[in-house]
C-alpha cells in the first residue's frame, strides 16, 4: 500500500520531468554482467571491450552521469554535459524572464562568464563505486526475525551503510536493492552542486511535435542541450560560487561526426528508473483489471477539477500548468497501457512461466524443494496487499492530496523524529535530508493556490468518504465528521472554509520555521492543518507500522521467487538482469524500424524533410523559420546523408530502456557518441511490463541533427569545437552565425 | 458556365456511386495507342501481346465491360461478372428488405433461379466496335461557321452519327471526344438490359473501413460482388424475364489463385470517368484559389442544413442519406485536393511548361506559327469563363436545386422539345432518353422531402440575391422579387410557403403524366413550380445559348492548344495519351509502396493481420465474428503466402486510374485476373489533375482475399468452380461451409 502510494507519486514526478522511454533488445544489464555477453558484443561488430564497460572509472562508464531524474555524460574535458532538451527544461525555463525567453528562443552562452545557474537542487551525479553488500545488509537480520523486526534491522543496516560512505564529503552514497532483496549494492557518488546551464536550442525545435508527437513515430525533435558541471578551486564540489572552476571528469565522450546506420550496433548507458517484468501474473491482472482504470477515473476527474478551476485565471493556471501536463501524460500513459495489454497475451505467458517454473521445482533435485512455495508466498502477500488497494488510493494517495496539509503531516513528523539520533530516523527524515525538505516546502509557492487546492481535496474527501466502511481511517472520518451514513456536503464546505481561512502554512517564512519546532510546538497549535496532521498521526503510524510489515514479508517472499525464476532461467541458458532501479546500466541493440501497423513499416531514421512536412507554423509544429530556410535551401553542409538525400533527425534502436534513461548517450561499436536517447515508441508503452521485440523501441535524437543545428543556425561553434568537432563554417565557409539569436 | 455546373453534378453522382480513384505509372491509353507501348511492356515482363490489347473484339479485352459509373468483367463463359462491392450497392441495397437485410448479411444466391433482378437501369455494356469519325464530324462544320453554327453542327453531326448506329437493336452508341475535340470516336455498345445479382460478401467485409479508411492506406476492403448477365433466348438483349438465359460471351477472364508479387507488371483496363491532366496554369489556378474553397464553403452549408432538417427524424433522413454521404464525399474530396495543390509546385511547373511550348512554337519552322496564339487563345476563353463562375455556382447549380423546379424545368423542356423532330432535339430529350427521364422523375420519391427540399433551396435562393448586380437573371429576380436592395426574407418564405403549398408535382403519377403535355398544357397550368419553369423559360435558352457559343469556341481553341502540346510533347520523344472521358482504357504498372511521409514506407499488400489489428467490434470496423475467428485460428487454406505470413488483402501499383475505373479487372503479365481495381490513395487525390510518380497509387482487392472469404467463409464453391478455381473445401477438408447465412 505504502509501496503503491510510493510508486504513484514517483510516477508523477518522473513523467513530469521525462516522457516514459521503454525498451527493445531485452535486457538493463548492470556493468558487472557484461563480460559475460561478451560473445554477444562481438558479434555485433563491437570495437568497445565488454570488459571495459564493466569499468566504472574507465572510459566510456566514468564519462556517463545521473541527474537525477534523467542521464547525461562528459562530452569535453572541461566537464560540458549533454543531455535532454526536456532535462534542462526547468532549467531553461528558471532562467527565462519577460524581457528574455529562453525557452522559446533558445540560449546561448557567451563564453564561461555567461553560463547560468541551473535550476535549485540541480546536482551531477558520477558513480565513483559499487560494492556489493549483500552479506552485510541481510546479515544485519537476527535469526528468526519476524517480518517487521526483519524490515528495521536492514533498514537500520542500510542507513549505517550509507552514513560510513557519506563521511567522504562531496559525496552522495546509497543502498540499492535488487530483485527486489536478493541482492544489495553500496553506490557512492561524486556529487556535482555547481551546475550551469550552457545551449539549448529553441522550444520549437527541442520540443518539436509537443505533446501531439509525444511517445510517437516518426519523430522530429531536436531533445539536446547542454550543462557545465562546475567544483570548487580545490576540485571538490561546492555551492554556487564564482571562483568555482569547470569539474575536469576522468573520461569524457568523444561525439561522432560519422553517425549510425540502419543494422549498426548502438549501446547505452545510463539510470533506467524502474520495471515490473517479472511480477505475477496476479500483480499485472491486478494491475490491468483495477489500478489503471480506477487511476484513470481518479485523475481524469483531478484534472477537470483543475480545469475548472484555473480556467481564464492565468496566474493560478501557470501554478497548476505542470500538473495538469503530468496528468494529462499520466493518463495517456495509462490509457495506451491498457490498450496495449488488450493486445497482448502477457496473462497466459505469465501464467505458463509460472506453471512450467513450478514444474522445474518439484520434478526437480530435493535441494530445489526449499523453493517449492516461493510463487505462491509470494502470490499470497500480493492478494494481501491488494486487498488495500482503494484504501491506498482513496486515503493515502488522495485523501491526503492538499498541498497544506502534506506540508503539516511532513513537518510534524520531522519533529518527532528529529527527537532520535539521526542514525535511527525515518530515512527521508535525517539531516543529510533536510535541505530536500526546505526545497519541497519553497516550491509549494510555485504550485498552490487555496481555491484551487481545496477543490481538489474537496472531491478527494468525498471519494474517500463513499469507500467501504473497512477502507475508513478513523482518525479522518472524526475529523471530517464522516459518519457511515455517508458525508454532509455543506458540513465539509464549513470545515473546509475554516481551514483554509484561519491557516498561517500557505506563508512560506511559517512554513520553513516550522521545521525547527519541537512536537509540543505543533500539539499547543491552533493552525487548523497543523491541529490536522498531528491528529491523523497516530494512525498514519500504525499504517506506516502495517505497511512497513508487509514490506518485510515482501522482501522475504520476493527474493525466493526471484531465486527461483533466475535458477530456472539459467538452467535453460538464459541469463536474467534485474528490474531497473535507477542503477547505472548498460543495454545494447540495433538501428531498426518496426511494423506497428499491416501495410505500415517505421523506417529507422527521419530526416529534415519530415520538419518541412510538419510543420504547420503552430506550436509544437513551429519550426524557426530561418531553420525552415535553410532546409529548403539544402543547406546540410558535412551532414549530408546519401542514402537519405538529407540531415538525419532522429532515429530508432531495439535498445531496452525506460524512464531515468532520458538524455543517456548513445554509443556506436567504437563507444562514441551517435546520439541521445530521449523516448519510447506507442506501441512499446507496456514494455515497463512486458518486452515485446517486434515493436518495442527507443528513439534517440541523431547528434548529426545537434550538430548541424549548432553549426548552421545556432552558431555554436566554440562548442562544436571545445568537443572536439570539425566545425566547416567556423572558418565562414557556410552556414548563418546567429550566435545569441 | 454549362460546363462548371455540369462537371458539378457529374461530380456528385460519381462520387456517390464510386470513390475517386487516382493514377499513377502515368497514361490512362487508348487500346490502339498499346502497339506503340509494345517494348515497355515487354521489358516489365508482359506476356500479354500489346496488339492483342488493341483487339476490342479478343482476348482480354472483350471481357471488359462498363456498368455505367464502373468498369467490370466476365469471369465465366455463363456471363458470370465481378466488379466491386460499392459498384453492386444500389442493387443490393434495393434487394434488401426489414426481414432480410442483404446488406448488412451479403449475399449469395442458391443455383440461377436464386439470382435478383439488380437495381433498375443496371446495364452491361460490352463495346463491341470504335471507329474515328473525326473526319465526319468536324467535315459537318459549314467554312466561316461561327462558334454557334459550330456547336451545332458538331452535335447534329454527333446525334447523326449516334442515330445510325442504333439501328442495330440491342446496342447504345456515343461519340466520344478526345482532348476537347481534336478527335471523335463512335462507340457501338451491346447493352444487356438484363442484370442479376449473384453474390456479395456482407457489408461488414465488402465496405470494412467504411468513410474513415476511403482513400486511404493500409486498406483491407473486401470491395467484390458478383452479378450475371442475362438475354433472351435468341442471345439477344432483352428485359428481365423468366425466360431469359445467361449470355454467353465471347471471351471471359482466367482467375489467377497465383496472385502478384512486389514489383510485378499489372495491367488494367475499364472506363477512367474523367482527368485534367492538359488544363491551362489559370485554369488550375481558378480552381485552387475560387472553384474549390467556394464549392466547399457552399456544400457544407448544405450539408448542415439538411443535417439539422432531418435530425431526429428517420424517414426524412434516410431520403437524404445518400446526398449527405455523397456531400461529405465531395467535401473531404476537396478540402484534399487543396491540401494536396498546397504542396504541390503544379502551377510553376505548368506556367514552365506552357513558356516552353511557346518558345518551341515560335523558334520552330513557319508551318508551327499558326499555333503561335493557341494557348493564349484558350487563355483568353478561360478568363472569360470565369467572369461568370459564381453564377454558374449559385444560379445554375444551386438556384436552381429544388427537385420540383429541377423536375418542372426538365418536364417543359421536354414539351418543347418534343415539338421537333427526334434527330433535332436537344440531347437528353430524345426518344432513347424518355426511359431514363421517366427513371428520375420517380427517383424523386426515394430522395425528396418538402420540408427539407425547402430549407435547402430557400438557403440557396438567398445566396444568389446577394451577388453582384451583373450576376443576376431578371426572371428569376422577378419570380421571387428580387431588387437590387436585396430580399426580404419574410416575403421569400411567403412565397416558398404558397409554392410548396400548392404544387402537385409532389405526386409521381402527376410528374409522369406531365411527361406527354404540350407546352400550351405547362403555360396554361397553376402549379407554381410549373408556372416558375415556363417563366424561366426563355432566360435559360438564352444562357445556354451563350453557354452553347462559348463552348463552340473552346471546340476550337482546346484542340488547337492540344494539338500543339502533343506535337511539342512528340518533338521529345514524349507519347500522349488523352484525357479520361469514359472510354475504355489501358494503363499498366508495377505492384509497388510508397512513402506517404517522412519515416514511414506504406508496403505494398495488406493482410488479414490488419483486420484483427483494426476490428473494434463497432462500424465500420466490425467484421463478420466467424470470419475473426478463422484470422485466429490460421485458417488460410491454399491462399497463404509465405512472405507475407497470411493472405494478403489489398495491394497497391503504381497504375494510372480514376473514377470510373472501380471494378477494373487488375491483370497480371498473362492476361488474368489478380485483382479488382476499387480506389486510390489520399496522398494521390489531386492526381486527376497532376501526376506524381513518387506518391500516385491505386488500391486493389486482391483476388486471393475474396477467393478465401468465397471458400472459407461464405461457401461460394459453386462459383468457385464455374470460374475454374480449385475449391479446396468444395471436398469438405476444410472451412465452415456458410452459405446463405
Amino acid at each position: 500500500m505504502k509501496q503503491a502510494a510510493v510508486s504513484l507519486l514517483v510516477l508523477l514526478v518522473t513523467l513530469v520531468l521525462v516522457p516514459a522511454i521503454s525498451l527493445a533488445e531485452e535486457g538493463m544489464w548492470r556493468p558487472g554482467q557484461l563480460p559475460g555477453l561478451a560473445d554477444t558484443l562481438r558479434a555485433l561488430d563491437s570495437e568497445v571491450d565488454a570488459s571495459a564497460l564493466s569499468d566504472l572509472t574507465g572510459h566510456p562508464m566514468n564519462a556517463v552521469i545521473w541527474l537525477g531524474g534523467c542521464s547525461a555524460s562528459f562530452v569535453s574535458p572541461q566537464g560540458l554535459v549533454i543531455t535532454n532538451h526536456h532535462c534542462a527544461y526547468g532549467s531553461i525555463q528558471q532562467n527565462s524572464s519577460g524581457e528574455r525567453n529562453l525557452l522559446e528562443e533558445g540560449f546561448l552562452a557567451e563564453g564561461r562568464a555567461g553560463e547560468l545557474p541551473a535550476a535549485p537542487g540541480s546536482r551531477v551525479l558520477v558513480t565513483v563505486a559499487v560494492q556489493d553488500v549483500t552479506r552485510s545488509v541481510l546479515g544485519a537480520v537476527p535469526d528468526g526475525a519476524g517480518p517487521r523486526e526483519r524490515y528495521q534491522a536492514i533498514e537500520d543496516r542500510q542507513k549505517a551503510l550509507v552514513a560510513g560512505c557519506e563521511r567522504d564529503p562531496g559525496h552522495r552514497c546509497r543502498v540499492a536493492a535488487y530483485s527486489g532483496g536478493l541482492e544489495y549494492e553500496l553506490i557512492k557518488q561524486l556529487e556535482i552542486r555547481d551546475v550551469r546551464l550552457v545551449h539549448a536550442p529553441a522550444l520549437a525545435i527541442g520540443k518539436y511535435g509537443g505533446d501531439i508527437d509525444n511517445w510517437m513515430w516518426p519523430r522530429h525533435t531536436g531533445d539536446y542541450a547542454f550543462y557545465r558541471a562546475y567544483v570548487g578551486p580545490d576540485g571538490k564540489p561546492a555551492d554556487f560560487a564564482e571562483e568555482n572552476v569547470p569539474y575536469r571528469p576522468r573520461h569524457h565522450l568523444k561525439v561522432s561526426t560519422r553517425g549510425v546506420d540502419t543494422g549498426d550496433l548502438v549501446l547505452v548507458a545510463g539510470y533506467p528508473g524502474s520495471t515490473d517484468r517479472y511480477r505475477l501474473a496476479s500483480e499485472v491482472e491486478g494491475v490491468i483489471r483495477w489500478d489503471y482504470p480506477r487511476r484513470i477515473e481518479a485523475f481524469r476527474q483531478w484534472r477537470d477539477i483543475i480545469e475548472r478551476a484555473v480556467a481564464g485565471r492565468e496566474e493560478k493556471a501557470l501554478k497548476y500548468a505542470s500538473l495538469q501536463a503530468s496528468l494529462n501524460n499520466v493518463i495517456k500513459n495509462y490509457r495506451g497501457m491498457l490498450e496495449g495489454f488488450a493486445k497482448s497475451d502477457i496473462l497466459e505467458r505469465k501464467r505458463a512461466l509460472e506453471r512450467d517454473l513450478q514444474a522445474w521445482i518439484e520434478t526437480g533435485p530435493a535441494s530445489r524443494s526449499r523453493l517449492r512455495t516461493a510463487a505462491a508466498d509470494l502470490g499470497k502477500l500480493v492478494a494481501e496487499s491488494q486487498s488495500g488497494r482503494e484504501a491506498a488510493l482513496y486515503y493515502d494517495f488522495l485523501g491526503g492530496r492538499s498541498s497544506l496539509l502534506r506540508a503539516a503531516r511532513r513537518l510534524y513528523r520531522l519533529s518527532r523524529e528529529r527527537q532520535k539520533p539521526d542514525g535511527q530516523r525515518e530515512p527521508g527524515y535525517q539531516e543529510r535530508d533536510l535541505a530536500r525538505i526546505r526545497e519541497r516546502l519553497k516550491r509549494i509557492d510555485r504550485t498552490f493556490d487555496p481555491e484551487v487546492d481545496r477543490a481538489c481535496w474537496r472531491q478527494f474527501v468525498l471519494n474517500y468518504s463513499a469507500l467501504p466502511a473497512e477502507q475508513h481511517v478513523q482518525a479522518f472520518d472524526d475529523w471530517f465528521g464522516i459518519r457511515p451514513t455517508g458525508l454532509q456536503e455543506a458540513e465539509l464546505d464549513r470545515r473546509l472554509d475554516e481551514m483554509y481561512g484561519q491557516t498561517r502554512l500557505g506563508d512560506l517564512e511559517t512554513r520553513i520555521s516550522w521545521m525547527t519546532a519541537t512536537p509540543g510546538d505543533f500539539e499547543a497549535s491552533r493552525d487548523p492543518f497543523i491541529r490536522m496532521a498531528v491528529s491523523l498521526y497516530d494512525s498514519d503510524m500504525e499504517r506506516e507500522e502495517r505497511d512497513k510489515e508487509l514490506e518485510g514479508r515482501f522482501e522475504q517472499a520476493r527474493p525466493r521467487f526471484m531465486e527461483a525464476l533466475i535458477a530456472y532461467n539459467q538452467s535453460r541458458g538464459k541469463s536474467v538482469y534485474p528490474d531497473a532501479n535507477s542503477t547505472l546500466r548498460v543495454t545494447y541493440g540495433t538501428v531498426k524500424g518496426y511494423s506497428a501497423k499491416d501495410g505500415i513499416r517505421y523506417l529507422p531514421f527521419t530526416t529534415l524533410r519530415g520538419i518541412l512536412e510538419k510543420d504547420t507554423g503552430q506550436e509544437p509544429f513551429n519550426a524557426p523559420v530561418p531553420q525552415l530556410e535553410l532546409i529548403r535551401g539544402r543547406e546540410f553542409g558535412s551532414y549530408y546523408v546519401k542514402a537519405l538525400d538529407s540531415v538525419p533527425v532522429n532515429f530508432l534502436s531495439t535498445l531496452d530502456a525506460t524512464g531515468g534513461n532520458s538524455g543517456s548517450p548513445t554509443l556506436n561499436g567504437r563507444g562514441e557518441l551517435v546520439g541521445l536517447l530521449f523516448d519510447g515508441n506507442w506501441e512499446s508503452i507496456v514494455a515497463d511490463w512486458d518486452f515485446i521485440p517486434a515493436i518495442t523501441r527507443s528513439i534517440h535524437v541523431d547528434i548529426r541533427y545537434a550538430l548541424w543545428i549548432m553549426e548552421h543556425l545556432d552558431g555554436a561553434h566554440h562548442l562544436l569545437s571545445e568537443m572536439g568537432v570539425q566545425d566547416v563554417s567556423a572558418d565562414g565557409e557556410s552556414g548563418p552565425d546567429q550566435a545569441g539569436r
